[in-house]
């Protein structure tokens, strides 16, 4: 059994990742932190989880991670950085569910996310944990980089595209809709059912966080510079992320065989037939991304439709892959949930 | 492991027994039946099952039904009825999802369902199956009526009391609220998103076909025939039951020791702390009934709020429960899927 | 023209009343204050008042209070009873859409509220601004203490049984139901669409402060005190409540007779046909309460379906309809939005 | 007054025609058909209107729609055409908010639309009736083609950008949104909310009957063709459309002053200020179209955000703008609402 910790697990990252790992066959959990909840029984914040989770929040000074295999950060950005160190000096393997450890170029995560890095030189160290790329890098990693939602997302839409060289690098737009969770678990009015309930709003036109996440990932796929326009929308559901991507081909290509040739023999990514359209709800509480593709009227625009539920294989459930890959546990071990429909 | 056939498996109470059948480790879906989709992979109807059930509809004519050991029906009420005495001959278990069995008194069930009852020899001998009610004669059973989604909620709420003969039978009230999954997946213009969303109304304030049966239960149970008033409503929300007990007090009575005691050593029943409130989002997706009991401002008005999946605890989870019970397995094999929060 | 001014404009019973007073032909928007946000457009705020209503928030300090004919209170409870003091010297009139004048019993009141009156003497001069029940109180009044919306549902719904002395008065039940916009504008974890979306759950049922407020108008109307059980529920929806009621028939009656003479001639409640179910969007958005009454099964238990919108006919609606009564003005002015649905 | 008579009012164009005429102070209802409902009192069919419009639904064949001076089809797609060129003769002015008369090219409808056009000579004599591009044409016209929702939103945020003459014709893009509305007042399975609800999908990708219309209307601009990729989504929610509208730009020029400028004087056009974002809710109910251009980082991408209620400015609310326009009275008599919100 995997000794598990998780700190912070008082959002909707922490919460999912108590859903699965509380169903995980090998995976204990040892202990979860909160500074301000310490004491207080994790069923009593989170219902669902009575007779299945019998922990309680401890006070992250004295809880025991360092005794812990491994340790989740579902933690607002910044944390995590900070505690990094020393749970790898003795031993500890990290995953970090925030941003500390996406962004390569320490000088674009500072601006982007206003804040000194405590440890720059971790970062170089860190693996970006999108399995279905660097898959042999996370074998072998101490710590991860858990890749934002959107990211993902749109990262395994454009992959196939961009690996071939099919596309225009310097034009590839991500119009990407996510339900409310995504947000997270934070007393904020734009976020009440009151306002974001039956409303639909782009938001961060002018620059969101996860721009540079997945600019990096698709310009090292390229193996140069892309540009990208990002523009991320509010959409009144709970759970889910669909991501609609545009490109311009360059090349001629049979896309619905290089998108299945890409992701054959992946558990957790699922091309659909031509012509359909894959809907958030089919991947509702499980770690799932369905991508179909389509080229309008035979037009030179490539759209690719890509949809995860943002705390599974966005967040959480993405998390525990790699977990899995990390402990040479089968991929699909502790995930293998239906998703919930309707 | 147990051949499970489904007849009519295109509705809600027919994709929910496929998730949660495709992930019991002792169940082998052997055939699903549509008339109307005969040839269609399941999973083109619902998304989610892609990868997870491999089935197509078969014509009911030739689905080999016979050679199961336990067949599902998941149909609109009148089928079953035609079909059960046939698969009982031939040595299969029937489970009934719909009403067909479940009023015992031939009469009155065709007065609340405007139709004759094609066998009403086999409603005497079949079993209505609460397991929390009825465990022991579940066991040797060959017909098991599956309750309603409203007398799950209400007589789970009820019982304690009636058992322990504490309140007025005469006065009884149940308002219920549902998600509008219960009212299943049917072409409708008012369970349409435009419709319901945003929108909360009663319905069959009149007569509602569940009032007979909840009253035929608390009434077995009263030793007596109860009065009772039960008052279902639609809430913009696809899953879920809220029931709403009120009853007044005839006898002192530590009510949160008796709920407690009554379900001891349950696994689906959990009573919660006193002056607590459950939420149908803590037992969505998961076969689970969450209970509270409260007596305001120390009155004799006793308070019970009752939430169930109306899915899972409601219809089919309780249809796997009760499948369990028959083939003597664990109870609980197949359904320790924790709820989905948020 | 009446000059209006508004203290504490920034919630939803704040941009409610802007949006009918925007549209009355007799009122002139003069002043709204927020401490928090003196010197902000409204209209940056509330996007929905773009073009229509031109005021920026200003510093309640400062602003011309005093010089407009009426002042509506749109603030948390315990802000009104410091201000109206002064305001009724320099012969302003005040609606207090807080409860700070609703209870008579300032003692009760402050059990309830848990603070201490800060102008008792003024209780006793409000008017409880139900036009339905006080209309000829509230045309000489100087003080309104507008209804809470639960209230105004359940009282509406009960009034005529009670005024015509036809039910037990011990064991009155009123079951009811909220959308979330009755929560307030407040920034809240459990109001969030993640939390409080695809959720259903009862709260306050041990006591809500709305309980003695409905305790005082029904005991009032029936002239002795009665005995009631209010269970709210929160309802995944944004605006709307619906109030199921339930009283023991004493007499024999004709309910729809009864409920009709009752309202016959009121302009905003409108009592259904028999056998009818009122749906909360039938008053999306307008001034509304429309009732429905029926009597299951010929039983003795009458069951009354009221709706309003908590923010119109439960919040800012009846404010400037009381706001008519008292400068004299038709009662329908201004108030004549026909409700939105879808 | 106007005498008005609806064809068709069983659909959600209808009952918003009809919340819309009800306050109007220049038109009369005079006639509202329905084959299916003739008999049926409207407000028994739509409770919001109850006590504000008295009409039944009458028997198209014997409804006195010749002696209406307007008459609006609120009809599916090939009614009006059968029925437009009898009223024309009688002197009744048409509308028709369905998409008979919108594609000039009577072979590129015929295909689009499946039907072969019954009054071909019609199309050329109607005009689109987009008042911001056609108002001069519409003063004099007998029959408008009133736009599709999408088309409304759709060209308005790109018509500035094509006047203009400085995007890439070739490579527009429309991601647009749309609430469920838009799917109208059928019984169809998807548009469920236990289907649609808490999802989110594209749909039509391969080709939407709107982008015929939008592309018509573009190309008109532009005076030539231009290339549009236009991808429709599914979003639970009643009411709204966002279009995200992606253009390259070919040349340099003050987007906002662009967009102000064109749109300066429109009463049902807002711009909004640099970097905002349009919610739709703030358009909620009412005919308006907000709209907020942004150029991400600087670069030669523009995105155009602009959000209408697809039944409002997307159809009823137009449809009553072009009436304004056609008899003479001010283009806002009777639109003067303020959206609902929250």
């Amino acid at each position: 059994m995997i000794k598990v910790g998780i700190v912070g697990g008082t959002g909707y990252t922490g919460v999912e990742l108590l859903r699965l790992l509380a169903q995980h066959p090998q995976a204990q959990l040892t202990t979860i932190t909160s500074r301000k909840e310490a004491g207080m029984p994790v069923a009593d914040m989170f219902p669902n989880l009575r007779g299945r989770v019998d922990l309680k929040f401890e006070d992250p000074a004295t809880a025991p991670l360092k005794q812990c295999d491994v340790v989740f950060f579902a933690t607002p950005n910044g944390i995590a950085m900070t505690q990094t160190r020393e749970l790898l000096a003795a031993g500890v393997k990290v995953i970090d569910l925030a941003a500390d450890f996406r962004i390569t170029d320490v000088s674009t995560w500072e601006k982007w996310y206003g804040m000194t890095h405590a440890c720059p030189e971790l970062v170089a160290e860190a693996v970006y944990g999108l399995p279905e790329l660097n898959r042999e890098k996370i074998k072998s990693a101490r710590l991860i980089a858990n890749p934002g939602c959107y990211p993902t997302a749109v990262q395994l839409g454009f992959m196939p595209l961009i690996e071939a060289g099919v596309v225009d690098l310097n034009h590839l737009i991500a119009d990407a809709k996510s339900g409310v969770s995504g947000a997270g678990r934070k007393a904020e009015v734009h976020a009440l059912l009151a306002e974001a309930g039956d409303n639909f709003k782009a938001y961060g036109v002018a620059g969101h966080r996860h721009l540079p996440e997945i600019s990096q990932g698709l310009s090292r796929a390229a193996g140069q510079s892309v540009g990208l326009t990002f523009v991320p929308h509010l959409t009144p559901m709970i759970r889910g992320i669909h991501a609609t991507l545009y490109a311009r081909l360059n090349k001629e290509v049979d896309l619905q065989a290089l998108f299945e040739k890409r992701y054959r023999g992946e558990a957790f990514v699922d091309v659909l037939a031509p012509g359909t359209h894959p809907e958030t709800r089919s991947v509702r509480a499980a770690n799932i991304c369905r991508i179909a593709v389509h080229r309008p009227q035979g037009g030179d625009t490539v759209v690719v439709l890509s949809v995860i539920d943002n705390l599974v294989k966005g967040a959480s459930g993405q998390a525990v892959q790699n977990m899995n890959i990390l402990f040479g546990l089968s991929e699909t071990l502790g995930l293998d949930q239906v998703p919930i429909l309707p």
